[in-house]
């Protein structure tokens, strides 16, 4: 029984075939790549020729430099690589399904055992991630493989793709590669995923495991949403309350140790984290060990319950400055979210003591958001920078020019043009909300923001200070069971909108250039691509479901 | 950050309290209930009064009468009763969160612990469960509580619903069950679950996972779609080609030991088996082995690839009857589904030997499908009943009236309408599709075919012959990954418009009246009843995913 979503698609046969007749083939709907990389490269070529891998007579050395940070990814990737030929011996053709070119044995040549691969880091080697930080690097798989970076970040990036090339042959009986070459860059510096966790509280090993997805899409912000209106679970020593009576339960918390383990885990993948404490909305759970933070919402004489945070007042300044102290401490970096969004000034507007204070002092609302958000920002730390929700800038906040403006609401393409000739920074997510369960995947490749952009002023002008963008995961319908599921491989698509290069070249001969003209649509080699990627994901232990119709991975 | 389709949420909130505020409260948005019962049973009474739970002091004891079904039923409940004591010791109590009145510890009244659950079955032991089974029963929770029904199959099924009326206590140290009494049958004799396992495999540990849910959601028909176009995992032993040159992998097969295995677990839940073996269209993995069965079609003079069964070859009929004896022997169930759905006829029309056929016997391409179900039903065991996809009966095969005719497409009531004035009966899947993913459970709960077919013909006269309904997983987009999430807590809502009485009685006061005017969405309780019902799935190993909104269950 086919789906009657497909109808579409059967449609558009009848109109190539004339004679309308949905044949359908056995086997996958769209075979798996061998070898290929996800997000695409920017530049790769590949020979016919191929090498072997043996894995216990396989290493990577680093000729130049050593830093804790390499040494441990060789170790991670080195693990990766020989694990690839554990246990999956036997493969069944399935006639029918098409293979790809690489696979084909017959073309292919032999080139004799990958001995090395030779990682040259050409400059020292660094702490942390940071947002202009270079992860180009430079694969070369030959007689005499190597992988040059000026980097580490480029060191973690490059041996990605080298664990990602390697491929089984068709009996299953050899491990390979393919000569090749990748020059390779990032597209856009901020390559984001925002995970919710006061919706649903998030396991930690649930958060580790979406790091190493995010590694394997060459993903480097991990936005951590971490509270909300409707739980608190970041464990504070400062203000312990804000947990054990904001937390859905005394298990479902994050303490100082567990968020230390994430942003050390994320470090070593060359991943930043970006704490999000949104104010003054957004911020219930807050108020169940300190309601006086927040705000009265009346109806007429009566309190109906408590809303945004009370901008007026010193206690609600105090408990932000002391709070944030202790977050930009345990979350080393230079950014931190602090929302601004979806304020409910109804509230504010209902409040008698917010009504006087705004006669007293000339006020509408919309300037008593904005005044609270100038409090506000010079309570962080020094040189801190920051991210905030598109309503801030929309308040007419005085924002610093390093500060991203997330647009994440409608009229996204006026929105981003306003930030951006208004000298800011823009991060796009209003196309890539993964809540959203109408949208798959390739309906999320559909939307690039610097595209959009110049699409909308006719000039490239604007474009650098679209820094990048986040596919965003709101926790109101996932949980522990189905977050890991929900997100991979739908968060794969803006890894590679945000990596690799606008128009990737040489896609898919006739297809390709169909595709072209069509900006709806990925390119159709994208679609066996992702195949092999998704079953990537879940030999590394990411249980990413179906990319795009039937199929399988091997055992 | 609200998720943009809570849109419609906050503006009917503005409505209802004239100033426009979206007051949020922190913790889950549906408080779950405590000891309440998924499906709602038909009738029922609970007292402020309870019983405690000592596992280690607590038995069930059958009197009059013992078969192996019930005995083994009696271990698996007692073990599921038990079990909800360990490791849930501690519990957080979230201020500002709704509690339910089960969980008002002060208004309840301790009657003792409860020491034993008498069941008394009248009738004799039955094997094997089948359409028109007994699942009636009577359960009485009082000092001395008692089971009765006339088959194992009320048995079975008052043993679910004993062991969901238990909850902990506030302060979670006790076991309660309120004093109570259930009288409880099902709305409809089929309450069925489509699971497709040829568009990706599923394996037998998740099959068995899934009849676990369907027990906790009484629903009794598992219709195995087993094979389709895409792939062919039944292992048959007379033709082991089929599997050899048809499943995906070597690994992904249902071997008789395997399906003898899910067949056993099912029985004893009472839950049937319904294999579907679907012909003469959705065979094309059929073709790897034996291509000669399938049609050859035609784009002018060139084969373009194999459609739907060949209708006027003998060896696909004698393949077919040889196939269906081996399947009838190791599916127990009378029923067996020949699907009969979307035949390519454009197909047969292009290709010349059938196009000559057609002349020579003056058929349309519509008779020729009627035509094969008319060779394809004869070969059948003897006493054989069969389900249909609708098509079979829009073709005008002739039918038994004893035939189930699944109606799945559009236009689904004047369908049903035509099936049921032509003396047959009707399975209503149309509205539950699980793989559209917009269709959230509230959806799925909003249709009801005897109620629509009551609207439709201002009459109930055709209603009995409405015997049930499926929820159908087609397999597109599931695999081991993501199949449970996907289909549980949905599936649920089907489970209840199923077997629960068709209004609610006494469903939730004022909010409950306003429901009663509007068929589109579920009763305002059953939001808090299925929070439960989530919990009590994850705690029983089934890794349903969040029903409504943001929450937590217990650990």
């Amino acid at each position: 029984m086919l789906r009657l979503v497909f109808v579409t698609y059967i449609f558009s046969l009848c109109v190539l075939n004339i004679v309308c007749m949905s044949i359908v083939n056995p086997g996958p709907k769209y075979p798996p790549t061998k070898g290929e990389v996800w997000p695409k490269p920017q530049h790769e070529t590949t020979e016919n020729t191929y090498f072997t891998l043996n894995p216990s007579n396989f290493k990577v050395k680093v000729t130049n430099h050593t830093c804790a940070t390499v040494i441990s990814a060789i170790e991670r990737y080195s693990y990766i690589i020989k694990s690839k030929s554990g246990g999956r011996r036997e493969r069944k053709i399935v006639p029918g399904s098409k293979r790809r070119r690489h696979g084909d044995d017959t073309q292919d040549l032999h080139q004799g055992a990958l001995q090395e691969l030779e990682i040259q880091l050409t400059e020292p080697c660094e702490d942390y991630p940071y947002l202009e930080m270079d992860e180009s690097y430079r694969l070369i798989i030959s007689a005499t493989s190597k992988l040059e970076s000026a980097s580490i970040w480029g060191v973690i990036r490059g041996l990605e793709t080298f664990a990602q090339k390697f491929y089984f042959s068709d009996d299953m009986n050899e491990i390979r590669i393919n000569a090749s070459q990748v020059d390779d860059f990032p597209r856009y510096q901020h390559r984001g995923l925002l995970l919710d966790t006061s919706r649903h509280y998030i396991s930690v090993s649930n958060i580790l495991k979406t790091l190493d997805a995010m590694s394997m899409n060459k993903m480097n912000v991990f936005h951590w949403h971490i509270v909300d209106d409707q739980s608190f679970p970041y464990q504070s020593e400062k203000f312990p309350d804000l947990s054990l009576r904001g937390a859905y339960h005394s298990s479902m918390v994050y303490t100082k140790e567990d968020i230390s383990r994430v942003v050390e885990y994320a470090r070593v993948r060359g991943i930043r984290v970006l704490p999000e404490f949104d104010v003054p909305g957004h911020t219930r759970s807050w108020g169940n060990a300190y309601p006086n933070i927040l705000t009265d919402c009346y109806i007429g004489d009566e309190v109906i319950g408590l809303g945004p945070m009370n901008p007026i007042r010193n206690t609600t300044y105090k408990l932000i400055r002391d709070l944030f102290q202790e977050v930009q401490t345990w979350f080393p970096d230079k950014y931190i979210h602090v929302g601004g969004d979806e304020v409910e000034m109804d509230c504010w507007r209902s409040n008698p003591e917010i009504r006087e204070y705004m006669r007293n002092n000339k006020l509408t609302v919309g300037d008593l958001h904005a005044m609270f958000m100038r409090n506000t920002l010079p309570l962080l730390a020094n040189n801190s920078k920051v991210v905030v929700w598109q309503e801030v800038f929309d308040e007419g906040v005085p924002l610093s020019n390093d500060t991203l403006v997330q647009v994440w609401k409608y009229s996204w393409i006026d929105e981003m043009v306003k930030v951006l000739e208004a000298g800011h920074r823009v991060l796009f997510s209003s196309s890539w909300y993964l809540d959203h369960l109408g949208g798959e995947w390739d309906a999320l490749y559909a939307a690039d923001p610097r595209q959009m952009v110049r699409d909308a002023t006719g000039s490239d002008a604007l474009l650098p200070a679209i820094v990048g963008g986040e596919a965003c995961m709101w926790g109101e319908m996932v949980d522990d069971r189905n977050v890991i599921s929900r997100v991979w491989p739908r968060a794969s698509a803006v890894a590679e909108k945000l990596w690799s290069a606008e128009e990737p070249a040489g896609a898919a001969g006739a297809g390709g250039r169909r595709w072209r003209n069509s900006r709806a649509s990925p390119p159709p080699e994208a679609y066996h691509r992702l195949e092999e990627h998704v079953c990537r994901m879940n030999r590394r232990g990411v249980a990413a479901q179906p990319a795009s119709g039937p199929g399988f991975c091997l055992p």
